[in-house]
């Protein structure tokens, strides 16, 4: 508290960040980032040319990076944004789009960002739980009119919905923006950049820091109609005009040419998914299907806290939830081979 | 317009960013960037480590850039903020302390962007006119007791407000919070962060995009009491979370540690300044005394217009302010001796 504070500044609560260890000898398996550096293209094009020219603005308009994500999707540049980060794209789309009366629809198990902003700008919201198998259910979504917001796969359940249901959802809600998240779309499932030309109201969100390896650079975009676009560039000069710098425009550039690095990384990521699916599976764990680069598996006898902080002591990091539905699971990121062989090594001997 | 934006998005003006021509053959002396590459310890410190890195978070804290710059200024981290640019810290400071009852004071010519945030987050303002020699006078800022946001040196005039006059404007007003945006101060001014210890209203922004050559990069920060960085971290953490990234964060760090560079560096564009100033007064330019890397130069029968058309014709961009009192002048950053060459060179010719 302080006389010299808005009265707004007193209303917030301090925000704690994730726990983000700095000890190398950790296996972090904790917040869903890739095992593998991005690609060889990011480091090169980080040059003596590059570094002089810090010395200029950056195109505040990220042209080249947008050029290259609208030709990518078979899109025009018009039909891109560009922001720090998708969780930037993401709170810019909230101001955009749902802060209006309706309320904005999302699962009960979802990022936990959502309820976040919603709170933060004053935008209603109703819960739609998860079925028991911890899907999406588009029949769910059909009776009202307001906006929606869901993760495709979700996260943290990592469950996929496929383009049909998709479609069906988007059918039923043609009135107010569907906005699908796909932070982890690469690492298996099918976007909904295809049904972009018959649906207008649907933005679709993507990010550099998952599948391209760049978490951290904070790159993130949106895919979407001429008009969804335009507004959201009306809120991001409005309220938060900050342009990706320089580094972080050539950087994600570089990543994004380079296709034969992207293919293989997310398929060496989904090969150790597969593998560290069938290792839990085989010790008790009930494993989630999953489309991302993290599985979410349902302790032996539920006992999801005791592992958590198990591993913890002996430095493997994972994600535990305390809330309903999952405080018997723990979210594992998918590490490299030889990480997730350490971390089943000590799941036998701590389940022992 | 459109059925899915919000309210809020249609009384938005969209924003056109200041031009940033591309073509290298331009001699651009429009928005005070540096003539000058960064640091060679920016270009070392892009290392394989560093892009193999990008894969994960970056600290969301900056916490090795704020400890150096604390520890540059005498202060704890506590004191300092750090932000995406120094417009990124600006917003938020109005935001944390300039949306209250009492009007924010600031000059009649300053930076642009005061009056925008006011607008932006509804901010009550009163404008107080430079006096005749465009200097701020403290005595005009006594009267009230509403917050200050005041750059020093200022823009765009170039004139700067000694230590001893900073302090009387701050002992005349301790009651609300006094910024002085310090985004020139390395060129010949004096630094209001020695005023720190005897007053927790002050809050002092600088940014590495001028002297320290990083505009590409994007970092700003701010030194104040421990009770307003923690004001600025508490909206900061609520409405723009997003980090620096971590390219941004080490080439900032790099940038700070390299001292010789920096005195180096700004030795030479002063150095510059004071032969342009003396060309320019040469040729009839009433010329402001300036203390950043630009001056504020009224042109030869006021016709500054007709100067900045015919230099633009020519590819030498500068800037114009179609505005009251500033009118008859033009805004000329300071570029590197060929550039200030060619510019002298094209005024001879066009004022012939």
């Amino acid at each position: 508290m302080s006389q010299y504070w808005s009265d707004l500044v007193h209303t917030l609560q301090p925000y704690v960040p994730g726990e983000q260890p700095r000890h190398v000898e950790l296996t972090k398996l904790n917040t869903n980032e890739n095992p593998y550096p991005p690609s060889p293209r990011v480091r090169a094009v980080l040059d003596d040319a590059a570094v002089d020219a810090l010395r200029l603005y950056p195109d505040p308009d990220s042209g080249a990076l947008k050029a290259a994500l609208a030709a990518r999707a078979g899109l025009a540049p018009e039909n891109v944004f560009i922001g720090n980060g998708s969780d930037d794209v993401l709170a810019l789309a909230f101001m955009a789009f749902f802060k209006q009366p309706e309320p904005l629809r999302f699962p009960d198990l979802t990022y936990g960002f959502y309820p976040v902003y919603c709170k933060l700008f004053g935008i209603a919201s109703r819960i739609v739980p998860l079925n028991a198998a911890f899907e999406v259910d588009p029949a769910d979504y059909a009776a009202e009119s307001g906006p929606i917001v869901l993760p495709n796969p979700n996260a943290p359940t990592g469950r996929a919905l496929p383009l049909e249901q998709l479609e069906r959802l988007l059918a039923a809600n043609r009135e107010r923006v569907v906005l699908i998240d796909e932070a982890y779309v690469d690492f298996g499932a099918e976007s909904a950049v295809a049904l972009l030309a018959e649906h207008p109201q649907l933005l679709v969100v993507q990010t550099f820091s998952k599948s391209r390896s760049l978490a951290g650079l904070r790159v993130g975009f949106a895919y979407g109609s001429a008009e969804l676009i335009a507004g959201l560039e009306r809120v991001k000069d409005s309220f938060n005009s900050y342009p990706l710098d320089r580094l972080a425009q050539a950087g994600a550039l570089a990543a994004l040419e380079d296709e034969d690095y992207f293919r293989d990384c997310i398929a060496r990521v989904m090969a150790t998914r597969e593998w560290t699916v069938a290792e839990l599976t085989r010790r008790g764990f009930a494993v989630l299907p999953s489309q991302t680069n993290f599985v979410l598996a349902r302790v032996p006898n539920g006992r999801a806290r005791a592992l958590f902080e198990q591993l913890r002591e002996v430095g493997v990091l994972v994600r535990y939830f305390d809330r309903p539905r999952l405080h018997e699971h723990l979210r594992i990121s998918i590490g490299t081979d030889a990480e997730m062989r350490r971390l089943i090594e000590e799941i036998d001997r701590l389940l022992d």
